[in-house]
Protein backbone atom coordinates (compact mmCIF):
# COMPACT_ATOMS: atom_id res chain seq x y z
CA UNK A 1 0.00 0.00 0.00
CA UNK A 2 1.19 3.52 -0.54
CA UNK A 3 0.25 6.87 0.79
CA UNK A 4 0.25 10.01 -1.61
CA UNK A 5 0.26 12.84 0.24
CA UNK A 6 1.65 16.63 -0.59
CA UNK A 7 3.37 17.17 3.33
CA UNK A 8 5.51 14.16 3.47
CA UNK A 9 7.85 16.05 0.86
CA UNK A 10 8.56 12.62 -1.16
CA UNK A 11 9.95 13.25 -5.00
CA UNK A 12 8.18 11.45 -7.30
CA UNK A 13 9.63 9.41 -10.33
CA UNK A 14 6.56 8.35 -13.43
CA UNK A 15 8.66 6.15 -15.60
CA UNK A 16 6.04 5.47 -18.70
CA UNK A 17 7.48 2.67 -20.52
CA UNK A 18 6.30 2.22 -24.30
CA UNK A 19 6.38 -1.72 -24.64
CA UNK A 20 5.06 -4.55 -27.61
CA UNK A 21 1.43 -5.29 -26.15
CA UNK A 22 2.93 -8.89 -26.14
CA UNK A 23 5.61 -7.94 -24.15
CA UNK A 24 4.14 -6.05 -21.46
CA UNK A 25 3.62 -9.00 -19.02
CA UNK A 26 7.80 -9.79 -19.35
CA UNK A 27 8.26 -5.83 -18.63
CA UNK A 28 6.55 -6.24 -15.36
CA UNK A 29 7.58 -8.91 -13.90
CA UNK A 30 11.06 -7.53 -15.15
CA UNK A 31 10.33 -4.18 -12.90
CA UNK A 32 8.78 -6.29 -10.12
CA UNK A 33 12.62 -8.27 -9.71
CA UNK A 34 14.46 -5.28 -10.08
CA UNK A 35 12.35 -3.63 -7.04
CA UNK A 36 13.01 -6.37 -5.27
CA UNK A 37 16.75 -5.37 -5.20
CA UNK A 38 16.00 -1.28 -5.38
CA UNK A 39 13.97 -1.39 -2.17
CA UNK A 40 16.37 -1.82 -0.18
CA UNK A 41 18.33 1.09 -1.36
CA UNK A 42 18.75 4.28 0.41
CA UNK A 43 15.62 6.64 -0.11
CA UNK A 44 13.41 4.02 -1.55
CA UNK A 45 10.12 5.16 -0.54
CA UNK A 46 7.74 2.44 -3.11
CA UNK A 47 7.27 1.72 -6.64
CA UNK A 48 3.70 1.42 -8.04
CA UNK A 49 3.62 -0.70 -11.66
CA UNK A 50 0.68 -0.34 -13.95
CA UNK A 51 -0.55 -1.61 -17.28
CA UNK A 52 -2.32 0.17 -19.31
CA UNK A 53 -5.89 -1.32 -20.71
CA UNK A 54 -4.32 -1.57 -24.01
CA UNK A 55 -1.11 -3.38 -22.95
CA UNK A 56 0.96 -0.21 -25.02
CA UNK A 57 2.48 1.17 -21.76
CA UNK A 58 3.66 0.14 -18.27
CA UNK A 59 4.35 2.62 -16.10
CA UNK A 60 6.18 2.94 -12.74
CA UNK A 61 5.16 5.59 -10.05
CA UNK A 62 7.92 5.54 -7.65
CA UNK A 63 8.85 7.52 -4.80
CA UNK A 64 11.78 8.56 -3.62
CA UNK A 65 13.28 10.58 -0.22
CA UNK A 66 15.00 12.78 -2.19
CA UNK A 67 16.55 13.33 -5.79
CA UNK A 68 19.95 12.59 -4.64
CA UNK A 69 18.88 9.40 -2.90
CA UNK A 70 17.09 8.42 -6.51
CA UNK A 71 20.17 9.59 -8.97
CA UNK A 72 22.66 7.18 -6.57
CA UNK A 73 20.47 4.24 -7.52
CA UNK A 74 20.55 5.01 -10.75
CA UNK A 75 24.74 4.89 -10.73
CA UNK A 76 24.74 1.61 -8.47
CA UNK A 77 26.22 -1.36 -9.91
CA UNK A 78 23.19 -3.73 -8.33
CA UNK A 79 21.01 -1.87 -10.52
CA UNK A 80 22.30 -1.10 -13.73
CA UNK A 81 21.77 -4.40 -15.18
CA UNK A 82 17.81 -4.57 -14.29
CA UNK A 83 18.06 -1.02 -15.59
CA UNK A 84 19.31 -2.07 -18.88
CA UNK A 85 17.15 -5.08 -19.36
CA UNK A 86 13.85 -2.64 -19.12
CA UNK A 87 15.59 -0.55 -21.52
CA UNK A 88 16.15 -2.99 -23.78
CA UNK A 89 12.18 -4.56 -23.55
CA UNK A 90 10.84 -1.35 -24.08
CA UNK A 91 10.37 0.24 -27.60
CA UNK A 92 11.28 3.59 -25.02
CA UNK A 93 10.97 4.78 -22.13
CA UNK A 94 10.07 8.43 -20.50
CA UNK A 95 11.09 8.91 -16.50
CA UNK A 96 10.14 12.51 -15.67
CA UNK A 97 11.18 13.26 -12.03
CA UNK A 98 7.96 15.65 -9.93
CA UNK A 99 7.03 17.03 -6.86
CA UNK A 100 3.34 15.81 -5.84
CA UNK A 101 1.79 19.80 -5.14
CA UNK A 102 -2.05 18.21 -4.34
CA UNK A 103 -4.43 15.73 -3.18
CA UNK A 104 -7.97 15.34 -3.89
CA UNK A 105 -9.70 12.21 -2.43
CA UNK A 106 -13.26 11.53 -2.20
CA UNK A 107 -13.79 10.72 1.52
CA UNK A 108 -13.92 7.18 2.85
CA UNK A 109 -12.24 5.54 -0.63
CA UNK A 110 -10.28 2.50 0.02
CA UNK B 1 -4.51 11.82 1.07
CA UNK B 2 -4.60 9.04 -1.54
CA UNK B 3 -4.18 5.41 -1.30
CA UNK B 4 -2.64 3.05 -4.09
CA UNK B 5 -3.85 -0.58 -3.30
CA UNK B 6 -4.46 -2.81 -6.05
CA UNK B 7 -7.03 -5.02 -4.64
CA UNK B 8 -9.29 -1.52 -4.48
CA UNK B 9 -9.73 -2.35 -8.05
CA UNK B 10 -9.87 1.11 -9.38
CA UNK B 11 -8.97 2.77 -12.47
CA UNK B 12 -5.97 4.87 -12.73
CA UNK B 13 -5.59 7.98 -15.29
CA UNK B 14 -2.19 8.88 -15.79
CA UNK B 15 -2.54 12.20 -18.27
CA UNK B 16 1.49 14.16 -18.70
CA UNK B 17 1.05 17.48 -20.11
CA UNK B 18 3.81 18.92 -21.42
CA UNK B 19 3.45 22.62 -20.92
CA UNK B 20 5.68 26.07 -21.23
CA UNK B 21 7.61 25.85 -17.57
CA UNK B 22 6.39 29.71 -16.93
CA UNK B 23 3.08 28.46 -17.12
CA UNK B 24 2.89 25.51 -15.07
CA UNK B 25 1.74 27.60 -12.18
CA UNK B 26 -1.45 28.64 -14.13
CA UNK B 27 -2.29 24.70 -15.60
CA UNK B 28 -2.04 23.45 -11.84
CA UNK B 29 -4.33 26.21 -10.77
CA UNK B 30 -6.99 25.30 -13.67
CA UNK B 31 -6.95 21.60 -12.74
CA UNK B 32 -7.38 22.19 -9.69
CA UNK B 33 -10.34 24.25 -9.98
CA UNK B 34 -11.05 21.48 -12.43
CA UNK B 35 -11.10 19.30 -9.91
CA UNK B 36 -13.21 20.86 -7.54
CA UNK B 37 -16.29 20.03 -9.99
CA UNK B 38 -15.10 16.97 -11.48
CA UNK B 39 -14.71 15.55 -8.23
CA UNK B 40 -18.49 15.44 -7.29
CA UNK B 41 -19.14 13.24 -10.71
CA UNK B 42 -19.99 9.20 -10.29
CA UNK B 43 -17.11 7.18 -9.80
CA UNK B 44 -14.65 9.89 -8.86
CA UNK B 45 -12.09 9.09 -6.49
CA UNK B 46 -9.47 10.72 -6.09
CA UNK B 47 -6.78 13.44 -8.28
CA UNK B 48 -2.85 14.25 -7.31
CA UNK B 49 -1.23 17.05 -9.25
CA UNK B 50 2.25 16.85 -10.08
CA UNK B 51 4.60 19.06 -11.42
CA UNK B 52 8.06 18.23 -12.92
CA UNK B 53 11.06 19.56 -11.04
CA UNK B 54 12.09 21.44 -14.49
CA UNK B 55 8.58 22.39 -14.84
CA UNK B 56 7.82 21.12 -18.30
CA UNK B 57 5.50 18.58 -17.23
CA UNK B 58 2.15 18.64 -15.31
CA UNK B 59 0.91 15.12 -14.33
CA UNK B 60 -2.38 13.95 -12.85
CA UNK B 61 -2.65 10.44 -11.18
CA UNK B 62 -6.49 10.17 -10.79
CA UNK B 63 -8.20 7.17 -10.02
CA UNK B 64 -11.70 6.62 -11.07
CA UNK B 65 -13.69 3.40 -9.78
CA UNK B 66 -14.41 2.04 -13.57
CA UNK B 67 -13.61 3.46 -16.98
CA UNK B 68 -17.09 4.27 -17.82
CA UNK B 69 -17.43 6.06 -14.94
CA UNK B 70 -13.78 8.27 -16.15
CA UNK B 71 -15.57 8.07 -19.99
CA UNK B 72 -19.03 9.77 -18.77
CA UNK B 73 -16.85 12.51 -17.02
CA UNK B 74 -15.52 13.35 -20.66
CA UNK B 75 -18.33 13.82 -21.86
CA UNK B 76 -20.06 16.16 -19.17
CA UNK B 77 -20.86 18.99 -20.15
CA UNK B 78 -19.91 20.39 -16.80
CA UNK B 79 -15.99 19.02 -17.67
CA UNK B 80 -15.72 20.18 -20.88
CA UNK B 81 -14.89 23.46 -20.46
CA UNK B 82 -12.32 22.67 -18.00
CA UNK B 83 -10.77 20.23 -20.17
CA UNK B 84 -10.69 22.45 -23.14
CA UNK B 85 -9.18 25.47 -21.05
CA UNK B 86 -6.50 23.12 -20.35
CA UNK B 87 -5.51 21.61 -23.25
CA UNK B 88 -5.41 24.98 -24.49
CA UNK B 89 -2.62 26.09 -21.78
CA UNK B 90 -0.55 22.51 -22.48
CA UNK B 91 1.83 22.19 -25.35
CA UNK B 92 0.49 18.56 -25.62
CA UNK B 93 -1.22 15.88 -23.15
CA UNK B 94 -1.25 12.38 -22.93
CA UNK B 95 -4.08 11.10 -20.69
CA UNK B 96 -3.27 6.78 -20.40
CA UNK B 97 -5.79 4.45 -18.39
CA UNK B 98 -3.93 1.62 -16.36
CA UNK B 99 -4.53 -1.09 -13.95
CA UNK B 100 -2.60 -0.73 -10.79
CA UNK B 101 -0.62 -4.42 -10.97
CA UNK B 102 1.83 -4.21 -7.39
CA UNK B 103 2.34 -1.95 -5.03
CA UNK B 104 6.15 -1.99 -3.17
CA UNK B 105 6.19 -0.09 -0.54
CA UNK B 106 8.72 0.84 2.42
CA UNK B 107 6.94 -0.55 5.84
CA UNK B 108 6.60 2.42 8.00
CA UNK B 109 7.12 5.04 5.19
CA UNK B 110 4.57 8.22 5.76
Amino acid sequence: MTVLNPSAGYRTLINTFTVEPERAEELLALLSEATQTIRRMPGFVSANLHVSLDRRYVANYAQWRSQEDFEAMLKHPDAQPHLREAAAIASSFTPILYDLRETHSVEGAA
